[in-house]
């Protein structure tokens, strides 16, 4: 038998003993052994729970009681979450977490500490879909060229319905929130942090690359309009937030933003909550992972293949690789991107504007590929002109689109959207 | 170091020497040690290869070779390669194989000849997709609901250019082999067989099932006419050649066959000579991996995959299974299929004829969904009757085709394709 003990019994932490009990029959024959939790560990014990197993408020005892072979770290947040971790692991218990910012963070102070115990968060990003071990096992024998994922279902959701209805972001996100989709403070989804960290984690799969999310660039979708979209749809793009590695000539790119995909890729036809991984190997070509990425369900599942992997005796190392590599990568600048760029500029709609605006692009080594010029609706005198660029240095853009927003005529900041092709 | 040899040195033994040799920096770091190519076997040994390894036509002495830590199996074939891994685990060395065939007839004698010694074959099915991790460990906590898969490119891409440029089956069929994607005699291609020895190994980490090919249902797809993909189009289906477990009420039915299917399914999105698979958990929800199913890269980059476990120390249960799950599951009777059905019927183009065949049908319990009619364009006197059936007993419908296929108007034996919703 196997004795776990679960910190932190929310949601998924529920969900994690349910599913337990549940398909019990199924995973004892998996795992070989019976896997029972034997402590549960709460903040409140006056709230009442309806688990059959005994609870505490004292972590510290449980992470060194002889009698828990596994801890489950479910509580989630960052310092404390780490120090449960960090006293499994000095009691040589063996991991498993569903804590993304913990790892987005300490994952190799840990991955250091755990040695040879076992640590697993397959449940960490994408919820269900087994994206870890793909990445870390399944994908072994390539070099990685690039990772594009929608790892946020709030986010999809949202574009999703700002897609197919015309709504606009607010109205979207209100929804969103009645449906329990997006939290009553957004910004952690919306704003791409909660992607960021699931970036980090598998982009330490792909590359072994040691970064934190203030290290790397993270742009949200609250900016975008139906003006965008409308572009997007008339060139056969749809717009995902994407969370992006790629080695680029050795400097590895780590990245959140929306981005215009082309609708025939398979990530484009990731819709709603769900979410989808796009992974290429130099050898494998593109593989695609597609799941629910979030709710009780579907992360208790990948909680629970990593407790049976434990009891099986698994023996991977936590970050994909056993060694560092010699001359091994190192992450890129944030603005050290080269990229397709649509960009909106609201105008007013008078002759001349398109030569300026053009001209100024010319003269930082930006090209157009195609125009487009919607009339606003409430104000007739103004127009959003849209544009789309041929490859250019993000840096040049930034620079241009800086000097495109003190012209006169420019009516507000210009929007930049890049194009993942 | 980790020393291999690999038995069979044909186009995926020469790209897992070459993939080895060009990816063995990263391969290294992930796998902790350097993997070398040792020996390789081949049967004629006057044939010149580009490979920097011994080579031998005498397998027995490789197995047996003190030297050899891990056989690697890529020579084909069922019985001779049946007596190299055999040998090969009785010298309790790990065995890395892609060959499905053999898996499809000899899977259980092997998990229990292995023990505790690593089998692993994630090439044998769905070539570069890691499907098998998927199911064996990242999707262990859940009973599967369900298992499609697109796993055979040939029929895959025969099917796509039928669809997308209205091509006959031999037209497509000989451009196919033009292009080196399907073989001279494509019989085990496109008749089911390749895709039914990998729903088999795919029905074993499901389930725990325990059969061979002869026991399940296999259909090929040289019997799909234009008709048949103008009526998909019409109802909003694609036509696609599925490799199909399903648990139905504790009974598991494997099964290959055409099924119409939805278009917005994701399955549905496979296109041209790439692989898909969707899978059912009943916690996780639909889960789904798409990649390259076939060719001497994509192939040895699973092949390697297992290698770099193996020397990771890998330690999982070769089948999924620990130990057999008390009251198992059972497999189906072939023709113990409950689904809606495509019937395609040829006629004389008289009064009446629909109303014999609708009576035919509901004398066995079938009732019609959506009736279309064709008229032949070369005979103008016939027309193909096409028609969609609720959900019916597959018992039920094969007698009521035998029935029509015998009215005197009916002018060639009814065809039916399965309709997956």
């Amino acid at each position: 038998m196997l004795k776990i003990a679960i910190v932190g019994v929310g949601t998924v932490g529920q969900a994690v003993a349910d599913l337990l009990e549940e398909n019990r029959k199924v995973i004892t024959a998996r795992a070989g052994k019976e896997i029972r939790i034997v402590k549960g560990v709460v903040r409140n014990l006056a709230r009442s729970r309806s688990v059959n197993f005994p609870l505490t408020d004292d972590w510290r005892s449980v992470v060194a009681d002889p009698d828990v072979d596994v801890v489950v770290e479910l509580m989630g947040g960052v310092e404390e979450a780490k120090e449960v971790v960090e006293a499994a692991l000095k009691n040589r218990k063996p991991v498993v977490s569903a804590n993304k910012a913990l790892l987005a963070y300490y994952r190799y102070e840990l991955e250091v500490l755990a040695g040879e115990i076992p640590f697993a968060y397959e449940a960490s990003v994408a919820g269900g879909i087994p994206i870890i071990r793909a990445l870390r096992d399944g994908l072994s024998a390539n070099h990685i060229e690039s990772i594009r994922g929608i790892v946020n279902g709030t986010c999809n959701y949202m574009l999703t319905k700002m897609i197919d209805e015309k709504a606009p972001f607010d109205q979207v996100l209100k929804e969103a929130q009645a449906l329990g989709y997006a939290e009553a403070d957004p910004t952690f989804d919306v704003g791409g942090f909660d992607a960021a960290h699931k970036i980090l984690i598998l982009g330490s799969l792909a590359y072994g690359i040691d970064a934190k999310p203030e290290d790397i660039l993270i742009e949200g979708i609250g900016h975008l309009s139906e003006d965008d979209i409308a572009f997007a749809k008339e060139f056969g793009y749809t717009i995902k937030s994407l969370a992006i590695a790629k080695n680029i000539d050795g400097q590895v790119s780590l990245r959140v933003h929306p981005a215009m995909i082309p609708k025939k890729h398979m990530i484009a036809k990731v819709d709603g909550v769900m979410n989808g991984i796009s992974v290429v190997g130099d050898k494998v070509g593109e593989t695609f992972y597609y799941g629910a990425g979030a709710g009780g369900d579907a992360t208790a599942s990948s909680v629970i293949a990593d407790i049976v992997a434990i009891a099986r005796g698994e023996c991977m190392p936590m970050l994909g690789f056993k060694h560092a590599m010699e001359g091994g990568l190192k992450l890129a600048a944030k603005t050290d991107i080269e990229s397709k760029y649509y960009i909106r500029v609201l105008v007013e709609d008078i002759a001349g504007v398109l030569a300026q605006i053009s001209a100024i692009l010319a003269q930082h080594r930006i090209s157009i590929e195609t125009v487009l010029q919607r009339k606003k609706r409430v104000k007739k005198e103004l127009a959003n002109l849209l544009l789309s660029t041929h490859e250019a240095s993000e840096v040049d853009l930034i620079e241009a689109l800086e000097e495109i927003g003190q012209l006169e005529f420019v009516k507000s900041s210009p929007v930049m959207i890049r194009i993942e092709s």
